[in-house]
């Protein structure tokens, strides 16, 4: 679970890094499918981790909107602001959280019940997603995507023969 | 890890679904990015998380194109073909195979070492990544993509209050 969280931090650094090399216009510009734009998307990655781990521990999410972070820097500085806070919480992991209850209000006034290691893999499957569409739109504007690749990026150190 | 498997065995067959709703020359049509179309999308992510499963395992992998499985009902049977495999594979899973290294011969003569549980978090990853591609097509043909929720679909059962 902590390696997939790793990896998407590598790759969201990476976005980061591409993001850097591409025009601000593009990086803001509206686009189908998703959230509608590239900074869009990864202020939207950073949004929803951070927020679900807080709504985890009992604390509310993160209510501002996109219009206050719309430069690659801000972003940034959002999700280095968070990372801390994720961090502890992802490395404090442990198998006697995968089936706790989170209750989560609905609003029709019923209350769902989800289990915490769904939520966690949530919020690692919601950036994969979204970094998916991040790579077509990265191939509309003739620029090469950030790899997807899993393997490669040193996340298990294999065995010794 | 067979959580992530069993989620994204429910959002394929959402989007075989999906497809039964979209006229054939859509789901053939060329496409910006990914492998450049929908239903070969559907094809290339069978194809992989086949082919690693069967690599892991000594085997050779599947060297068939999509020319050979252009329709939904092919690309279906296919993967209904080797479900069966890739299922007794995950969920004979354990804890000792995570850092087990699979040795991966190079066009440069170079052995690539990958630990099993990187290949494994690869294969999951894949479609994930790929399936953001699909929801971004879906969009740009006036269709409401799959959700791609994990939270909801009752794939871990949480503890009683």
């Amino acid at each position: 679970m902590q390696t997939m969280f790793r990896y998407n931090w590598i790759v969201r650094e990476q976005w980061y890094e591409w993001c850097e090399q591409v025009a601000y216009e593009e990086l803001i510009r509206h686009r189908t499918g998703g959230v509608g734009g590239i900074l869009h998307t990864l202020f939207h990655i950073v949004d929803v981790e951070w927020s679900w781990i807080n709504r985890l521990q009992g604390k509310s999410d993160f209510q501002e909107s996109f219009d206050s972070y719309h430069t690659l820097e801000k972003v940034r500085r959002l999700d280095k602001q968070f990372r801390p806070e994720v961090e502890a919480f992802i490395y404090a992991w442990n198998e006697s959280l995968e089936k706790r209850p989170f209750y989560d209000p609905q609003p029709d006034g019923t209350v769902a019940v989800d289990a915490w290691g769904e939520i966690i893999r949530h919020v690692i499957a919601h950036q994969i997603h979204h970094v998916g569409q991040l790579s077509v739109w990265a191939r509309e504007i003739d620029q090469k995507p950030v790899s997807a690749n899993v393997i490669g990026k040193g996340l298990i150190q294999p065995d010794p023969e």
